[in-house]
C-alpha cells in the first residue's frame, strides 16, 4: 500500500514561459529623429481584479504581440474573483516582473481606480504602491497619488463622451495631478477626449482594456496601442516621453497624434524610388512608393500639381510597393527640378481630429 | 470632500463573455454512420492548480476552437499559486459550469493526481468531487475512484514511453479502474502507450494540457483533440464512448484510431466525382477527389491496378478539389465496371501504429 | 561538326497542364431544391483578340477557381495583337475544348461585338460559327444570330448606365434578339441595368472581362460570378436556365437576384442549432448560426420580435458559427412554440436593388 | 439600318496593364557590402514559343512579384503555336521592353536552344538578335553566340544530372562559351549541376521556366530566383556580376552559393539585440534575435560553446524575433567578453553542397 505522494520537482519546469518556442512579431512603425518608437499598452487587468488571466501572461502576450512597455492596471477595490483569490493589489506587479526584466518588457507599476463621475475612471503609472492607495477619503488619495508621483489620466466611457470637462477634473488639472487623457478604449474612439486632450495640452493614451486573453479579445488585428517617442528603452524615459506628451495613439488602421510626431513617422515609414526620367510635356513618369510600415496609408489628394496630373486616390499597401504615375500637362516641365504633390492621409488625424496633410516632393530628373 | 465610492453597477457586463462579439470555427471531421464525431479535449489546467487562466476562459476558448467537449483538470494538490489562490479543486468546475451550459460546451468534471512512476500521472473523468480525491493512502484514493464512477487513464511523460507495464499499472487494469492511455500530450506522441492501449484493449485520449491561454500554447495549427464517436451530444453519451473505446486522436495532420472509426471518417471527409468517361485501352479518365474535411491526406499507392495506372502519390488538400488521371493499359478494361485504386494514407495511423490501407472504387461507366 | 537538330518528343508533355499537381477551390455556395447553382463566367478574353493569355489557360484558370462554366467571348473584329496572331475567332473555342473537357469544364462558345452606343457592346453565347457573325450589315447580323440561336445580352458600359432604353436596344428585344443585361462587369456594378432586366424580365449576368491572367486581374478575393440555377450540369441546362432567368450574380460580398432564388441561397447556406432551452421571460437562449457558404451575410433587424429581444447586427462569417443571444420580455413565452426573428441581410439585393427580407424561426421547446 | 462599325479607340485603355491598381510585394533579402542584391529569373516563355502568355505578362508578374530582372527566353525553332502564333524569336523581346521601361524591370534578351544530349539545352542571356541563333550548322551557331556576346548557361534536365561532364560540354568551356549552369529549374534542384559549377567555376543560376501565368504554376510560395550581387541597378551591372560568379540561388526556403555573398546574406538578414544582462555562472542571459528577411533559418548547434550552454535547435522565422536563452556554467563567464556561439544553417549550403557554418559572437556586458 503506497502513499499518495505528489511528484513536485520535475514540474516546475512546466510552468516555466518557454520563449525559445515562442516568436515575437515585430510591430513595423518607424522611430523618428531623436527619439525611439516605442509600442504601449496602458490599460489591462489581471485575475488580481476582473481579469482572467495570471500577471505573467501580460508579459507572455507582450512579448509575443511585440509590445515594448506594459501596465496591469488592476482596479483598486474591485475584486470580483475575491472569493478565490487574494485581494492584495501589488501582486500582479510582483508575480509579472521576473518575467518582464527576463524578456525585457518594460514593465510599469500602474493602477485603475473605478470612481463614479465626475471624476470617472482614473489610470495611474509609476505608482510605488497600488494598496495606499485605497483610500475613503479623496483628499488622502489625491495626496497619495502626489507622494508617489504617479502619472494620472482619465479612462474614458459613455458618459464622459458626452460631456466636456467637469470641475473635479478640473481641479485636479489645476493640482497638476491629471496629466493625460484615453483618447481610445478597447474598441471604442472617443473624439471629445481628444479635443479635451488638445484643449488643455494633455498626453494622449490608448489602452486595450484587455481582461480575457489578448488573443481572444483581439483575435483578427492589433490592440489598441499608445506609441510614445522616448530617448530610450527605459522606464524613466517612457516617464519623461509621457510627462512631455511625446505620444500618438495607433488602432486599427487609424494613427492620431501631434504634427511634430505623426509626420516624421509617416514620412519614414515610406520611400519612393524614383525611376530616372524626367517628366515632360505628354510624357510619363512611374514612382514607385514601399510602404515598409504595418500601416496602410490611404492618400487623397487635397490640390492639384502645377503641370501634370497624379492620382485622386492612391493606397500604400504596408510591406508592399505601390506605383504612381505622373503624366505631364506643361511644356515647362522638364525645368522643374522638384514635382510637388499635394494630399492627405485619411487614416492618419491631428490632435484636433483633422485629416494629416503630406506634400511629396519627387526629384524630377 | 468626496467620499471614495466605487462604482460597481454598470461594471459586471465587462466580465461577461459577449459571445456575439466572437465566432467559432467548426472543425470539419465529419460523423460516421451511427455515430456523431465528437471533438474534445480532456487535459487543462486553470488558476486553480499550476494553469495562468480563470476557468471560464477554457469553455471561450473551446466554444471558438470548434470543441465539443473539455474537462478542466486541476491536479489535486499541486497548486503553485497557492499564495494568492484558493485551493479548492472543485472550484474550476464550478465557476466554469454556468458559460459551458450557456454556450453548449459539454464540460466534464475532471481532475488529475500527480504520482511518481509508477504508476505515474492519472487522468480523471467524470468524477463528482475532486476534494475526496485528496487522499494520502492509495487504497483509499483507488476506492474513492470507484466510487465516484470516475474514468481513470494515465497522462504520459518520459519515463512511460520507455517502459512497458508496471505492477502497480497491471492491478489498476485488473481492478477495472484504469480504462485509458493518453496517447499524445500538448506536442509529443508515445506511440508505447499506443501499443499499450492495443494490447490491453484500453481507450485512447490524446490532450492539450495547456496551462497559458491555448492561443499561447498552440498559436499555428489546432491543439491535439481526441474525437469521440458518440450516439448523441451528452456527458452520458461521451461517457458509454469512453468505455466503449470508440476514440481516435487527432494531432497535427495525424489522425490514429481503430480501423472501424478512422475508415469512416475518411471515406466520409471525400466525395470522388466521375467524368462518366469509359476507361479504354490507351484511354484517359479523370476524377475528381473533393476533401471536405480539415485533414489534408496524403496518399501513397501500396499495389499497382489491374489494368490501368494511377499516380504514385496523390495529396488531398482540405477543403479542396484534386484531379486525378487514370490512364488505361488493358484492351479489357471497357467490360470493367468498377476500377480498383489501392493506396495506403500515410498520415493516418491504426491501432498498431500501421499505415491505413485504403480501396478506391471508380464506376466506369 | 555536328547539325542543329531541334529535340521536339519530350517536349510535348512540357505543355500539358498538370492537374495532378494542381488543386481547385470549390466555391462554396450551396444548390437550391430542383436546381444545381452552377459558377459561371461568360465574359473573357484570349490571346486571339486583346487578352493576353493562350486559350487554355482560361480553362485552367476556372478548374482552379471552383467555377463549372465559362465562355471564351473574343470581340469579333478586335484585334490588337493581328500583327503576330492569327485573326480566326472560331480558334479560342477549338483550342479550348479539349482541356475543357479532360477537365468537365463546360465551356459555351460564345464572343463579343463592339459596337458603338446605341446599342453598344454585345455579347453572344451558345453561338455556332464566331466568323459568320463578322458582318457589316447589321440586318445581316441580327440575322446570323437568329440562326445560330445565340444568347445575346448587353455588356455594360458608363454611357449604357447614364441611360434608358435606347430604340435599337428595344428593337433587339422585340425581335426577340436581347435576352439579357450584365449587371456587373470586372470591378463596377451597373444599377441601372437591374432595373432594365427587371422591367423587361431578362436575364442578369455577371462577367469578369478578364484580358490578362486572372490572378493578375483578381490577386484578392473572386471574380464577379453568374449563379446559374440548372437542373443538370450540361451546356444544354445552362441555356435553358439562361432563357428561363435563373441565374443570380456573386460580385464581392455581393449577391444579386430574384427572391426566387436567393432566398433558398441564404437558407440553405446556414444552419440553425438550437440548444434546447425553453426561452422565458427574463431567461436567456442562445442559438448557433453556422454559414457553411463562402460569403459573409450582415444581418440588420428590421423588426423587433414579440416578446423577446434579438441583437440589432449580426454577422455570420463565412465557414463560422456564429453566436446569438435572445432574451425573454413576456412572461407569456414559454407557449410560444416559434420564435421569430426579422431582419434584411445587407449584401443580398433583389432584383429592384432592395436588400432581402428574410424571417428566422427558432423552435422554442 | 447601321453599318456595323467598331468602336476602337476606348478599347486601347483596356489593354493597359493599370499599375495604379497593382502592387508590388518586394523580396526581403539584404543588400551586402559592395553590392545590390538583384532578384532575377532567367528562364520563362511566351506565347511565341510554348509559353501561354503574352511577353507583356512576364513583366507584370515581375513586378507585382518583386523581381528586379528577367529575361524571356523562348525556345529558338521550338514553336507549337505556329499554326496561329508569328515565329519571329525576336517579338517576345520587342513586345515586352516598353512596359519593362516604364516599370522599371530590367529585360535581358534571351533566348532558349533545344539541343539533344550532349550538350543538351542550353540558355542564352545578352544576346542581340535571337533570329540569327537559329542555325543548322552547329559551328556557325557557336561563331554566332560568340559574335553577340551572348552569356550561355546550361539548362538542367533528368539527363544532364545523371552524367558529369560531355566532350561537347568541355568544348564549350574551352571555347569560353559556357559560362554557367542551372541549378534549379521550376521545381527541381540538380546537386550535381552544382558540383559542376564548384569544379569549374561557372556561375550558378536558378530559373522558372514558366510555361503559362506564374501565379498557376506557384500557386504557393516563391518561384525559384537567381539573386544576382551586382554594383548597380542597370543591364551591364547585371552582367557583369554574371560573367564574375556573383549570384546565389533562392528556392523554397534553400538558399545556396559561395560563402562570399551568403554569409554577408545572412548577417544582414538579422539583428541581434542584447539585454545588457552579463552572463554568470547558473545565471540566464536572453537575446533576441530578428530576422528582417524573407527566408527562415534553420539553425543548429556544430559544436557547444565554452563556459555556457544555448538551444541546439534554434529557428528564426521571417519577419520574426526569436528569444534564445544562454546558461552559464562557468565561474569564468564575467570575464568573458564576447561569448560564440557555433551554429550550421540548414538551409543555407555553399557551392560544395555543405550546410554553411555560422558563429555568432554575443557582447557579454
Amino acid at each position: 500500500m503506497t502513499n499518495l505522494k505528489i511528484v513536485l520537482s520535475v514540474l516546475v519546469l512546466f510552468n516555466v514561459f518557454s520563449l525559445s518556442a515562442q516568436t515575437r512579431k515585430e510591430i513595423n512603425i518607424p522611430n523618428i529623429p531623436g527619439y525611439q518608437t516605442l509600442k504601449c499598452d496602458f490599460q489591462m487587468h489581471s485575475i488580481f481584479s476582473d481579469g482572467e488571466v495570471w500577471p505573467t501572461v501580460r508579459v507572455q502576450e507582450a512579448w509575443r504581440e511585440g509590445l515594448d512597455v506594459i501596465a496591469i492596471t488592476d482596479p483598486i477595490g474591485y475584486h470580483p474573483h475575491n472569493k478565490d483569490v487574494n485581494e492584495d493589489n501589488n501582486r500582479s506587479y510582483e508575480i509579472a516582473r521576473p518575467l518582464a526584466e527576463q524578456t525585457g518588457i518594460i514593465l510599469i507599476r500602474g493602477a485603475e481606480l473605478y470612481r463614479q463621475m465626475p471624476p470617472g475612471h482614473l489610470l495611474l503609472l509609476f505608482i510605488k504602491n497600488a494598496n495606499l492607495l485605497r483610500r475613503e477619503n479623496w483628499g488622502e488619495f489625491c495626496e497619495e497619488v502626489k507622494d508617489q508621483g504617479a502619472f494620472l489620466f482619465l479612462s474614458n466611457s459613455a458618459e464622459q463622451t458626452s460631456s466636456s470637462w467637469f470641475p473635479e477634473q478640473i481641479r485636479l488639472l489645476d493640482n497638476s495631478i491629471l496629466k493625460g487623457v484615453e483618447v481610445y478604449k478597447h474598441d471604442r474612439y472617443f473624439p471629445v477626449a481628444g479635443n479635451m486632450a488638445n484643449e488643455k495640452n494633455l498626453t494622449i493614451l490608448a489602452g486595450s482594456d484587455i481582461k480575457g486573453p489578448s488573443g481572444l479579445e483581439f483575435p483578427e488585428g492589433h490592440r489598441p496601442i499608445t506609441l510614445v517617442f522616448a530617448t530610450g528603452r527605459s522606464e524613466s524615459a517612457v516617464k519623461e516621453a509621457l510627462l512631455k506628451q511625446r505620444t500618438a495613439i495607433y488602432f486599427g488602421d487609424t494613427l492620431i497624434g501631434n504634427e511634430k510626431f505623426i509626420v516624421p513617422v509617416f514620412k519614414n515609414s515610406i520611400e519612393i524610388v524614383n525611376n530616372n526620367i524626367i517628366l515632360e510635356d505628354q510624357g510619363v513618369k512611374q514612382i514607385r512608393i514601399n510602404n515598409k510600415s504595418d500601416i496602410p496609408f490611404y492618400l487623397h489628394r487635397r490640390q492639384p500639381s502645377v503641370g501634370f496630373s497624379c492620382p485622386e486616390d492612391i493606397v500604400l499597401k504596408p510591406h508592399s510597393t505601390t506605383a504612381v504615375e505622373l503624366y505631364g500637362l506643361s511644356g515647362e516641365l522638364n525645368q522643374v527640378p522638384v514635382l510637388k504633390l499635394f494630399y492627405i492621409v485619411k487614416n492618419i488625424l491631428t490632435m484636433k481630429g483633422k485629416e494629416l496633410s503630406v506634400d511629396l516632393g519627387i526629384p524630377n530628373e
